[in-house]
């Protein structure tokens, strides 16, 4: 088996870091790319029409295989690499783990992650001028509610999706990770969201997370603080 | 046996339009419930807080299932029905059926359909009044790009994601259709797209789509023709 991984992907992506902690919590190696996507490098374009990150190449001799956007990448290594499941051993998980991938990846997204990452991140990398100030209010009170749900999920729960780490907290940590990042998390208000997020943080997958920098886009001081 | 199905969806949803597909397809039985998402009914909310469709309940006795989110439920589906497959026998299939599946809800909703299906049906479901052109105009310019893309993609390929029928047509088609209930469509420019949606259209599991009607929200007369 000579199977040879690659990830094109952007550290401060969300799709990229649910394929990042997916990759690491199976102890699957790869080689990184990092990749500019908002400059739409035609590498990227030739590989995924849609021009999002991230992309995995799998390599095996003569085969190649480029397999497109998270969601898929993250079903393909679910069932290539089952072990550790990241998905639920029955029905019932497994629907709750996929209800809540699809909460963070549109719901969450939409209306709290997205105007914050684009107000702070985005904008930067663009070169589009200061953070609007309304639309970085909207993606806050967003993110309250957001917080307010999650935290009411993880009173009754272990994990997001139940007894067992899941896709569904991956989903959810990598979001929030970004916030955190930018320094906008609202830790105070949500002891189980914390309890959670330090039990994410401490595992060797999420390593590579905490290490990520980019130039002119500076984490916040607590950003790779276990302990914080 | 005696698994019990009922589905909780809207007629001209297009997340909803793909389950029924899928559920048509693989010929399993389910009782519908018409579900006016936009009033937020509490009933919805309570199976699926994020208050969107569709939700697959499945009753077995005392044993009760609730699947929300259109991807859950398909992944759902393929998992405990899985014949006909509707994802691809091999890795490099499933990827793309995939891949394009996220193009759809993701992205064609975004630059496309959305600003179509919003203009020209929401605000009418919710009392908001006449369509602003703008954003109609905006809709149906990315709707071109669109079809570019995807008369290409047809042009070589007997279905989207290859030589078989996936839930990548079902993605596709469930988004074209609405758009050609509101008489949208550019056919016209698109040989290769309207062949295929010929095809698709004559499938017994559309039938029940092409029946679909709303009060106060007219098709168009060729919506049901299946030689349009």
């Amino acid at each position: 088996m000579s199977l040879k991984r690659t990830l094109h992907h952007f550290p401060l992506d969300p799709a990229s870091r649910q394929v990042r902690l997916a990759l690491g919590e199976k102890r699957l190696a790869f080689t990184e790319v990092q990749v500019r996507y908002w400059e739409r490098p035609k590498d990227l374009t030739a590989m995924n029409p849609s021009g999002l990150l991230p992309v995995l190449v799998e390599e095996d001799g003569d085969d190649r295989l480029v397999i497109c956007e998270s969601r898929a990448i993250l079903d393909h290594l679910e069932e290539t690499s089952p072990e550790p499941p990241l998905l639920g051993r029955d029905a019932a998980e497994r629907a709750e783990a996929r209800r809540l991938m699809q909460w963070f990846d549109r719901k969450f997204d939409f209306e709290a992650g997205g105007y914050i990452l684009h107000e702070k991140m985005e904008k930067r990398l663009l070169g589009m001028g200061a953070p609007d100030l309304a639309n970085l209010r909207q993606g806050r009170d967003g993110l309250r509610s957001h917080m307010f749900y999650i935290e009411k999920l993880l009173q009754e729960r272990e994990w997001l999706a139940g007894r067992k780490l899941s896709l569904a907290d991956f989903a959810a940590a990598a979001h929030l990770s970004l916030i955190d990042y930018f320094g906008d998390m609202p830790w105070s208000g949500s002891p189980a969201v914390k309890t959670w997020y330090m039990k994410l943080k401490s595992r060797p997958c999420f390593r590579p997370l905490l290490l990520d920098r980019w130039p002119g886009l500076t984490p916040a001081k607590h950003y790779d603080d276990l302990d914080f």
